[in-house]
């Protein structure tokens, strides 16, 4: 175990000492629940999938045409062709009652089962019907052309997919490809999102001068929705140590989440106010205060008997920010995966940036822009504005990050730019 | 309106085609409704937004410190600071009671509104607390440094988020910040799913010889769900004219979808069905018949009284590929987007292509491959296997297009992939 850090971290060690004190495997041992694949879209396998059986477990033609032996069509072409014996029509979906014989061939359609003694098919196009009885054979075929194998798509015993694998539509139809209509899947992660601030109220009340609505609540629950978590509005909590506390009690016992976002004290007070809270309710409490993330320095990470807690800054882009970097792989480690945000987000596009863009050494920066095409090439352009407003994030279509030991990208350079979802 | 083709379509020619022959302003300008913004995340905007105010509507400060008049502040420095009587403290959350005269200083926190008269922050690290009533500046601030204007975030009347926007995290915060809680969103469209093939079975059954679960209605049912449509799974119907066209017709009345897929019959017999039923449905019927890609050729595209239905081939990879490139696009029109997936899909990521790759001219290839990471890079690897092999797609992590007038791809070329959800 790490010591916890009472210094600004980087996000690496961030992320290492909140691992270091949550034993995941233990929490996510219990949080696995039976659904139907019909509703397993970008779930979490909380099993391994071996197959049951051969697929398709027949040998399969993949063309209209005739069952034949590939010996009788060797040498066969246009000017010289060779004859074979009809001797039937293999009915689709139902057991081949035919065997064929040297000389002999069975009309097949796309999708139907091999008959016995037959090893190809010969496409309908390099046959003439000569007669009922009679095929003229105009090509010849190797040995298992135009057939799909018993076990070509999967082979009985076979690992087919492992637990921790993210359910895509292809991995949905193999698991109906194999009868297996129900599987164990890990519980979508409930995280409880709570905003402070006295200056702040419900989007839905008419705020006097001084007050403003809650955006946090709405960015960081669908930002929690985006990254398949549950999230659960807690709402509003004024700037009191014991209100807060009992919130955040309240919703670990009632709620039954697994992580909690405190959202807002970007001032001295609240802020202090969240780090009492988050040190009151549970060991170890605190271990992060301050990390080297520019916007997004004024976070705090703790954990409470084994609950995640986390005091996002105040200004919505930070928060968002923050929260792509610790909260999104956090539910996705509780869903039994290994997300990282910086190495495993594959909707990076490579643009050219449009002006300099400076940053301090020794820190993160996240940079908001706004991608552009012409003439075939991407540009990124820096949405200017601070950290508070939340239109620089809907201006942007995502971020660059300039790494801690970076002074800044020059105009011109070429940058992989994060793109929001 | 362009003549319905019988002959193969290239998909430019395909995608115009359905689009000249279905109307889709009239489609969609009933199929809006009123969702709450908390579940709105991905839904499509039917209305335009228009700030109904300033945001956040006051002056904000930024930081912690003393709200001044910046001219007080200037040539202030560490060995000549200059000193201001503190006149009070604002309440967080208030409407400020002070106001600022020269020399004065106002403490303030972070979120809280500046004082009439003021129109700068000094942050408290650069200035020392001499005495209750007096404060020592030691540096100068500009005039509105430190301060978010009233209507930074946004202006009143400006024009926020357009009809036909897909909402993201942040879009839905700013939502919330003006207090738009309610908002009409286009509905997500009903796609009915249906399977044909004598040897298809239900995924819950065993399967005797020569029969094959039901694959295409899960991996559709679960793109339709990727592409923010509704899955309607309808389940197998046998390969006769009457059960498919009362089928269909049953689905559009009862079930009210706006889309019908009727996937399978990839063997000439089955292929003539559906092209016989989406004929008899409604004027103008089949518009295209064969596309000019490789996988999924056998693809049949109709309009029936103003509901699309498409024949898609019944290998479960052709299929995929021909949903991806025909259906995906148009539910998005449906919700009043125009999304097209080779020219809008964004989830590329640029790959070494890690052996040859051949095309024939006149057709598009959409080649499975498999990437990975070496040293930092990027590759591709073809996943090799016939397009009824559902286990392919399952081993790929996203598709190459070869266009349509290239002959292949060499090894050790940049390819851009793109990748599967």
């Amino acid at each position: 175990m790490t010591k916890p850090l009472f210094k600004v971290s980087t996000p690496v060690e961030a992320i290492k000492v909140l691992k270091d004190h949550l034993d995941i495997q233990k929490i996510i041992q219990k949080n696995r629940e039976i659904v139907n694949i019909k509703d397993s879209l970008h779930r979490v396998l909380a099993e391994e999938i071996i197959s049951p059986c051969n697929l398709p477990g027949f040998n399969r033609s993949t063309m209209d045409g005739y069952a034949i032996r590939a010996e009788d069509s060797f040498g066969a072409s246009e000017s010289l062709p060779s004859y074979l014996k009809i001797i039937g029509e293999i009915k689709m979906g139902s057991k081949s009652e035919f065997k064929i014989n040297p000389g002999e061939a069975v009309k097949i359609s796309t999708g139907a089962m091999l008959p016995e003694g037959a090893n190809a098919v010969i496409m309908l196009e390099y046959t003439v019907l000569i007669d009922d009885t009679t095929v003229e054979l105009r090509r010849s075929v190797a040995p298992w052309e135009n057939i799909v194998r018993e076990d070509e798509d999967l082979k009985a015993g076979e690992v087919l997919l492992k637990e921790g694998y993210r359910l895509r539509p292809q991995d949905i139809g193999i698991l109906a490809g194999i009868g297996k209509i129900n599987i164990k899947v890990f519980k979508r992660p409930r995280v409880a999102i709570i905003s402070t601030g006295n200056e702040i109220i419900p989007a839905q009340d008419e705020p006097q001068i001084g007050e403003i609505r809650d955006i946090n609540l709405y960015t960081l629950g669908a930002c929690v929705e985006e990254a398949d978590g549950i999230p659960i509005y807690k709402g509003i909590i004024k700037d009191e140590v014991d209100l807060l506390e009992q919130e955040i009690r309240k919703t670990i016992k009632k709620d039954k989440v697994e992580v909690v976002i405190v959202s807002g004290g970007s001032s001295m007070g609240t802020r202090d106010i969240t780090l009492e809270v988050l040190n009151k309710l549970g060991k170890p409490g605190v271990l992060i205060h301050g990390v080297s993330v520019r916007p997004g320095k004024p976070t705090i990470i703790a954990v409470a008997n084994d609950k995640p807690i986390f005091g996002l800054p105040g200004h919505p882009v930070s928060s968002m920010i923050i929260f792509n970097l610790f909260v999104r792989p956090l539910i996705s480690w509780l869903q039994g995966g290994d997300y990282n945000y910086n190495s495993d987000n594959p909707k990076e596009v490579k643009a050219e940036l449009t002006c300099n863009v400076v940053s301090d050494s020794g820190r993160e920066d996240y940079v908001r822009v706004f991608m552009y095409k012409e003439k075939g090439k991407f540009y990124a352009e820096p949405v200017l504005g601070k950290s508070g407003l939340i239109s620089t994030m809907v201006r942007a279509s995502g971020l660059i990050k300039i790494g801690l030991n970076i002074e800044g990208i020059e105009k011109g350079s070429k940058v992989m730019v994060k793109l929001f979802n």
